[in-house]
């Protein structure tokens, strides 16, 4: 049976076809698995679990907690973590981004099977970088979904998107390391289900190398010192039950082997955590994306909407809309494919452009894209009729999500800069090759000014 | 004193030279004075309302009572009102636009003076439409202050952008009118200080002209068989506590002296409705720009924000960002202004494309001037320590308020189209002057196939 | 008889009413003549221009000669001189921007005015600044058409948009000033009736104060030692008759009298300079953009053309785009006249930032409606068949001319980045405020971390 | 060796691993060798084939011959053929697409190795679909490069983007074809290099089915009765020495063994012109556009040009505008790209998607890059100085060419619309299932109005 047969499935409808030639049977089945996944238990109870947290809205709800358990039954859990940990159930960065883009079409779907961020980036920090004893104490619990972290870097005071200016304070003694200062962001304390903050602060200030002074520590959830003073909205949502945290450290003492790696080497961590974890936002939106589109859709052939008689889908403004929104997805689905492979061709490293690329490009494409649909739904649009505005503002939350996206840009034009001189040279050498040709067709070369 | 040197004060700062020489000394006060009035008595209790408004949502909160008595004391109530009413305060639209940019500086701050939507609106369709009985019992207490309306016409059934589908049913007895159906938007009924819903329905189904089908009545809020289904949520605020919502209307029972006009009068009266009221939105959304403006101008040099070494402000990609907001505010600012002063001058038929064109390319690009303003905060910039995010979402309800803008659109267009013809013949006489000068120059006609 | 009827007139067919009322009976009668002089010399002659420089590039065509004696005779030279010149024919910059707009519609119809680029910059320096002898050698022979004159400043050995750069090397004597250096653009010296270069060059190099180093001098045309390298093309386009030229300055030795104001006062000329030519380009194009307007309007009822069986117009994408076209041009005319405008009610240097935004929103966005325009017209739209690609290229050469915006833009970003302090202060005092309002709502004040 | 080693080269700095890893030993040497031949026989060589046809517009000038020979010889030849033609020299599409991209950096380096437009969608045509007979007088001279063929299709007087409106009158007798009417396009008759005109004419126009009335026939270039009236100019250029004809079909009688195919099959073969053929635009304008941004990177640390003492790329906002730049070239190749495996993968039927994508996305998102690279060159960056003015030309003709991009996204949308009914099926199934789940938590299902 060919893989292409094997591949006569929904789930694969818009795979390009050089992602479906590198799909193993495996992966195939397990694609499939998530699609039904998703389509059976997860878009269906989209209001069952805004119900559930109605009330009660910092906790997770009993949805939740049951899907989880199934999800992990059935051998979805973790698919993110790549087949070159040992821990990883088997998938590549590409295998597994076609998973993300399908668990992306609703929010909390990748929670249900431990895929959802910061978790993703967290357990993949803590596979590389941690002792075996500290692996048993937390990697082993966050992988079989007992135990729950965040992620705790970005600081009100500083510019923090440059992490050497990071000034949260750790005092480093024989035994423990006692922290002081303020964090932004960061899942909520709020939740009991949250149980620890990998967090990253400066224990070595005066240290001459300012890539030295860092360090990452454990911090359990509910150390005495560590104090929530609000939620953050973003655009207005409390994104609860996970939540995002403004947090006071006042003293808190947490014990020296919660150390990551060693003192100083916050920055060793936190190149190795920018790789497939930068861009898992970016796979799940394109599923967003996909679920906007599919509500444009559907919204065109609507037979209550008939403005001046016709369906909103008879309008060729609109024909021409459907176009662009098709092909913004599909070219921006073509640039995460790509950075998930060029990780799984070079290592983490190499793709860093192909990362920050798809960081830049596709939120901001996929905004529009977004917007365009809740502009076709006209007065519904903006309300909570649809999911479009969650949608939306996942997207907008992107484009500051590890840093706003000028500094990405700022990142790649100066690697792209240190290209000029070399380019510079070889149009040096055009301009003699140039002359010898003047020469031989006998020919006065002509100089254009101050052009090479 | 000369009329500039009056004006030498922040609230003219940006108000254009040809629109500062058309202001009365009676209007350049009190635009003085709602300048006054936002600074010290709006800006510094934003978070006041939001405190007071936190547990008890759909209650106007204590310090819009007290504003608005204070307010109403120093004659800032419906300025709004267009000074060829009777009863109107006195300004024209144009002096009003700026106090109208001034007020939108603060969500709320047009409620304390009695200039919010949909009641100026609703204040400029009853002056112009009520027997005098009528305006005893409306229109009185609304622009005293002691009343509050909401105007509801759009449907979740119909496309009701196009308003000949409205089809909410009203049926006319000899003493009062039935009506049954479904409306979407208009305030909260929840609401304990709203009192009548200005409602657009359909009387006459058969009707052979379509226009004639439609009658206007004044329901109050709490009429048996009216109740809200739910609260409408805008991009997820909730806009308390005026709100939006979705209601059913079950055999509600009007007596028949709330009709406005007359039955099947309903167009006469939109038509009315489209002046000074749909750009108000515009007006005030320039002010919400400035604020934002304002909020990224101060994060330029904000002094604990320094990636690589530099205030934000020093950056000179972010240089040009500010002077791109600057320049777009200025621009939209003159389009509203010329919107209104044609009015002003001809009446609101002969501004009607001015007003459309308002109402199209103002919300449109102070969105994105807003959203720059909001990432330039980085992470801050979607929550809630910035008012951002409720400007981008209020600029962004205006671009479907009183109908999606692609419905406006089409409406410019097509009455552009209509002016096709007579260019085609001027086309024509210009070619025939082209073959009588080639004659006199001696010179062959050149013939450019499928050119007029 | 009112001005209104006055202005029943297609002249004023878009003229905004706050325009309309500030325009003089003169101003009226002058933008009528305008009119008629365009619409019926001017656009159907347009190919009888063109055939008559086809195989004589570089020498102005009879019909132009023959026009200009015509429109002198009707008054209708110099018209751009704005009203506070004694030389002027007494129009304010407000007036000339409606009949520059009307001019605008034909390339070359400002040269039959005398209204055409550089000429209007020239003599409103050479009136500004000039000895009353360097006026009857210079000025009165241009401004009665009987010479005609260039501007040479950029270089192409500097970065000359920063005009302290400029480096042309000036030599004073006792009688003469010696001339040596490279300049690109500025009229072709090829075009015989071209007489003099007004040149921005560099005298005293070591002056401490970068300000004083620079002189502005007239260079006759032909001089020994000037000579013109090469025709630049602008996309392409030669330009003739007029063209731009790359120059070399060999020894150029001109009289000492020819300098203006006086050795190292360039800059206070340049500043004189940047007054109304700086948006003469902008007025024009305004006019070029209605053209491509209705240029795309005529295609759309081309009954030659049913795609699918439909006239291109009843297409609602391209009732939409008409739509887009018209809102465009329209915004864009509403800020430069209000540049203009505020020239003349408050001089050259309050208008500065007008001109600049002018300057940089006008042609961008004029751009786009052009290039919407070709693309209406399918495969013809790019090709001789319509005057629209000569259009596009004189809206894209506006972005460079005077600079690139990029330039302007960071003048007006750093202007703005001057008020931030001040608008701090205002914030600090919003919290002061706010402070004071939680004591008395019994409120516990926020803070929001690194916000003021 | 690996095949990563072998492409340590910079013909694939910029290849995205999945294409490397497709890229067959045989192709990696192809590319390898294109690279050198344009590297060093064309960019150095392009003032030579400006000044080569200064003179002599309409004559291909001698260093295109020479270099011909000099491919040909080298077995650059007709690379674009599909290997499942058998006259291929081998390469498949996505091989052949990396060659493109490189002959794109120069406009006429395609031809040097016979891969230019329109000869590589006509002699695609040919392979398809003629007889041996055929093959032999035309395919195989067309291939050895001694003949050199025409398209012509579009018409001034209908709109031939809807290609059923075709109307140039071919009547078939028993041994000829006599044609009638007018064309627009096609290369210039005037080049007497070229030999013969693929034309699509209208021999059956009563056909009860509009898609058998057409015919598809072979004309010789000099046949009597063909005139070219003007050459068209795009943008203002020639296109010289192939440019693009107006002509006049005037009883033009042409052998009935001329017709390909058979009469009234122009549709059919049409249709199979659609393939590659239509995004061989598309990927050199990637080659193209690498060009402009190689000339911006240069201009970026061009030591003369310091304004405000600071190199260009030291202003970040151009480090930003380089970012840009790159990521929109690299997304743009994977949109190529991937149309090209596509076609690989599953014919150019099932690639018709991807085609349109390519065709619409990739000219306009190039544009953009093209004029920011012109527009950082200022005031030289608009003249023939640099070869911006030309390429940018080229991408903006790409937007017409093969039909406007309009009319190739209302394709992509109507066929879009065909999928909605699906999608509402399945969104009706999630309702279904969310109110079994309703039942199992005990909820009240939400009704959303006007959603399904």
């Amino acid at each position: 049976m060919s893989s292409e047969s094997l591949m006569d499935h929904p789930a694969f409808a818009r795979t390009p076809p050089w992602v479906k030639a590198k799909l193993r049977p495996f992966a195939i089945e397990k694609i499939k698995q998530v699609y039904e996944w998703v389509e059976t238990e997860c878009i269906p109870a989209e209001r069952i679990f805004k119900a559930q947290i109605k009330d009660n809205r910092w906790k997770n709800p009993p949805i939740i907690h049951e899907l989880r358990q199934k999800a992990k039954a059935q051998g979805l859990f973790n698919l993110f973590l790549p087949n070159h940990f040992k821990e990883s159930p088997g998938l590549t960065n590409l295998e597994y981004s076609c998973c993300a883009e399908i668990m992306g079409k609703v929010y909390w779907a990748p929670q249900t099977m431990n895929c959802h961020a910061p978790e993703t980036g967290n357990i993949e920090l803590l596979a590389k970088y941690c002792s075996p004893e500290q692996k048993k104490k937390w990697l082993e619990p966050l992988m079989n979904g007992e135990m729950s972290s965040a992620y705790s870097m970005t600081e009100p005071d500083v510019a923090s998107s440059d992490a050497t200016n990071i000034a949260c304070s750790m005092k480093i003694t024989d035994t423990e390391v006692i922290i002081n200062g303020r964090k932004l962001y960061a899942n909520c304390q709020y939740n009991e289900d949250l149980n620890i903050y990998i967090l990253m602060g400066c224990s070595d200030p005066e240290n001459p190398n300012p890539w030295n002074r860092h360090t990452t520590i454990v911090v359990p959830a509910r150390t005495p010192g560590l104090k929530q003073v609000r939620n953050l909205t973003i655009m207005g949502f409390d994104c609860a039950p996970e939540g995002h945290g403004e947090y006071i450290y006042d003293n808190v003492r947490v014990p020296k082997e919660n150390i990551i790696l060693g003192p100083g080497r916050a920055f060793e961590i936190a190149q190795g955590r920018l790789g497939p974890g930068r861009i898992h936002h970016c796979m799940r939106l394109i599923g967003q994306a996909e679920r906007a589109y599919e509500l444009a859709l559907v919204r065109c052939i609507e037979p209550r909407k008939k403005p001046r008689g016709k369906l909103i889908g008879q309008f060729d403004s609109n024909i021409e809309r459907i176009a662009d929104m098709r092909m913004t997805i599909d070219s921006m689905r073509l640039v995460v494919l790509n950075a998930a492979d060029t990780m799984d061709y070079a290592g983490n490293k190499a793709g860093k452009y192909a990362i920050a690329q798809s960081k830049i490009l596709v939120p901001n494409a996929l905004l529009k894209v977004i917007d365009e649909a809740m502009q076709m739904y006209g007065g519904q649009g903006l309300t909570q009729h649809t999911p479009l505005p969650e949608i939306w503002t996942y997207a907008r939350f992107v484009r500051v999500a590890d840093g706003p996206d000028a500094a990405h840009r700022h990142q790649v034009g100066r690697d792209q800069m240190k290209t000029a001189q070399g380019v510079r040279t070889r149009f040096e050498e055009y301009t003699r090759k140039y002359q010898e040709l003047c020469k031989k067709w006998e020919l006065e070369p002509e100089e254009f000014w101050g052009i090479v």
